[in-house]
């Protein structure tokens, strides 16, 4: 059996038309022979107007309740795209996440995925059928319905894909694949025919916004090959996989990543544990540390520097308020007007020039690095929020152009 | 334990303001110490909404998906609600027909619920929270989602309450009870306190809109208690049950059908078992006989007249012309221009009055009565359908005012 996964977003099915061109696509590939699992997001801003008519009867919404709420928008896309699919004389049959088997944890709003019972989507497909699922939600062993989080329709699709062992998971967006730098901020941005995996993780978690990091991470865990692609315009899009030609290239990709909030602390302690400490205060109230400096480490002074999303902000200033004294912090600051520009490639930190090029370009245009933090695949360069586009114009020209 | 299942529809929870009047309603209940099961539309016009989205993208709309699709339309429903409760401080879960244990067969559109499992409910329940199902819709053992058809939340209601034997199952309505005929056409129509099962069997089935016939018929078998009652003003309503005092009248309703269609059918056979050949006919093609008349039986003709719901007459029509020849159908005349005018009570037939009385009625407004059916609890009168509201005006200033 030669299974595709083909996920579409909110904006490909937002209305009848689009809904008949996703159909069109479903038709094509099943009609090459392929079984074919479609992975459906709701309609347009569906979700949005549901969750502003939760906040018209309660000021509080109970979770449980937003999410039995919210997950009625895929059901409908699934519905109506199936019909479309028996329009064009496509058998096709749609599934919510429970009759789909995706078991989750009990996590509302942010469930994930613990196993997937694939008996009756094997079952269905063995008819012949396109199967629809809903993206973006599972069940509990409770019983109760689950959504996974942003992101979570990518998710779903490619949790599946694993555990179906499809051959591809597609996802279809509204750009034609992964491009060397968002084109609305870098007009002579490229688009890339193959990403490995782990310089796709690498762009998206660092704000590259065509894939999720967390369905990213979950394709490398499971070696999923995945392919973006448009659902406009038919292209060959980006693959990205284990398998994906990396060609000859240092630099991959430009991204940046503005929703961050940069802590500095102060400590009189000499303790050595200070910052281990401090991860594990992060860890435990839920805070996504971005990053973490110490840039002082003298006997009587220990000063450390990191970043968290802005939203994990205000938990992780009421945890270090709570600990000051355990923790003999001198002095708490928070900075906003911070931003990450990345640059993702395989060969980034081995070829020396690409930090030093990047330095150039920025001082070029008189701009300010105010840290600099460096992996395996990617170099981030800490900057003011409004330096952070010219900054990337500026990377993108001197490394992928040139 | 003393549960109560309220039910409400559709225009109750239109909007959040409705949903918070709801909302209150349930409240009060469950703060005087019942244990309360809920029963909700979908709000407004969702549903018809849905069928538009469906007919918008396949001309051919598979029953299957139209489940799927129409059935979120409760779900947002219930999940609101459920959020309003909180809102009040009123512990409360919203469960989908699968999630509440409702089990139909596998009729798409028009399902049968089967048995219920009432663990979750029960589970729920005891743990003092106000549990909130989808009307109109269930599961398939095959994992399909089904619904009801029209009248489908009542009939989740009732079928809930039989489950559970709750003390009451009560329907909230735009009106504030059951009257002897429609307000909107006899402006001196009189509530009642309370009406019989059966009666009120009659009353549904014959075109009062309160009450959907199928889950009267349903409460009726169960022994379920019901109570009609406005969710906009507060008052004692109607009780319809068993035990409702069956007050010292001939007359408890008058009501009107208006969507029939009315067949003439003539063989020059001679064959007896005609007209128990036709019902079977009728019966195998799914058209709704509401009245069968032999009204000749000679040696070399026979004559029947039979009236259906305009819906089913088209495939009717169809199966008579393909038997024609079976039959030795000599003639097939059909008939729009009709309307049944019901007079339903204990004791319209024991009274002999009763018809006296509606035929003088009719003949001093000069009313042509076209026909004449009886049962134990109904008088109906066939007239033209121009003729219909001016019949129910008169009969019920002879008989309910007088």
């Amino acid at each position: 059996m030669c299974l595709i996964v083909q996920k579409f977003g909110g904006s490909s099915v937002k209305d009848a038309a689009c809904i008949a061109r996703v159909a069109g696509i479903i038709a094509k590939t099943y009609q090459a022979g392929n079984d074919v699992l479609v992975v459906l997001s709701a309609q347009g801003d569906t979700t949005d107007e549901l969750i502003e008519k939760a906040h018209g009867v309660c000021s509080c919404v109970p979770v449980r309740e937003m999410d039995m709420l919210i997950s009625t928008g895929e059901q409908v896309s699934v519905a109506l795209c199936a019909m479309a699919l028996a329009g064009l004389g496509v058998p096709a049959v749609s599934l919510t996440g429970y009759q789909a088997g995706v078991m989750t944890d009990g996590v509302f709003g942010n469930a994930r995925i613990q196993t997937i019972n694939t008996a009756r989507i094997l079952s269905e497909l063995a008819q012949r059928k396109v199967v629809l699922v809903t993206g973006f939600q599972g069940m509990s062993s409770g019983g109760d319905i689950t959504t996974l989080g942003r992101g979570g329709s990518d998710t779903s699709a490619v949790a599946l894909a694993a555990a179906l062992g499809a051959q591809e998971c597609q996802i279809y967006t509204d750009v034609d694949g992964v491009y060397t730098a968002d084109p609305r901020i870098v007009p002579d941005a490229q688009k890339l025919d193959a990403v490995a995996m782990s310089e796709m993780l690498e762009l998206a978690s660092q704000g590259a916004q065509v894939l999720h990091d967390r369905s990213v991470e979950l394709a490398q865990k499971h070696d999923v090959e995945l392919r973006v692609l448009s659902s406009i315009e038919e292209a060959e899009g980006t693959h990205i996989g284990k398998n994906a030609v990396i060609e000859k290239r240092s630099v991959t990709g430009i991204t940046r990543s503005m929703a961050l909030t940069r802590f500095r602390l102060c400590t009189r302690s000499s303790e050595r544990s200070f910052m281990r400490r401090i991860i594990r205060l992060a860890a435990s109230c839920g805070a996504r540390l971005d990053a973490v400096w110490q840039y002082e480490c003298a006997e009587d002074v220990q000063r450390i520097c990191l970043t968290v999303p802005t939203a994990d902000a205000p938990v992780l200033a009421q945890e270090l308020a709570d600990h000051a004294e355990e923790f003999s912090l001198d002095d708490v600051s928070t900075d906003e007007d911070i931003a990450t520009v990345s640059v993702v490639g395989a060969g980034v930190m081995s070829d020396a020039f690409v930090l030093y090029e990047a330095m150039e370009a920025l001082a070029a245009e008189d701009i300010a690095v105010q840290g600099i933090e460096t992996g395996a695949l990617r170099i981030a360069l800490l900057v003011s929020k409004g330096d952070a586009e010219r900054a990337m114009c500026a990377i993108h020209a001197r490394l992928v152009e040139r």
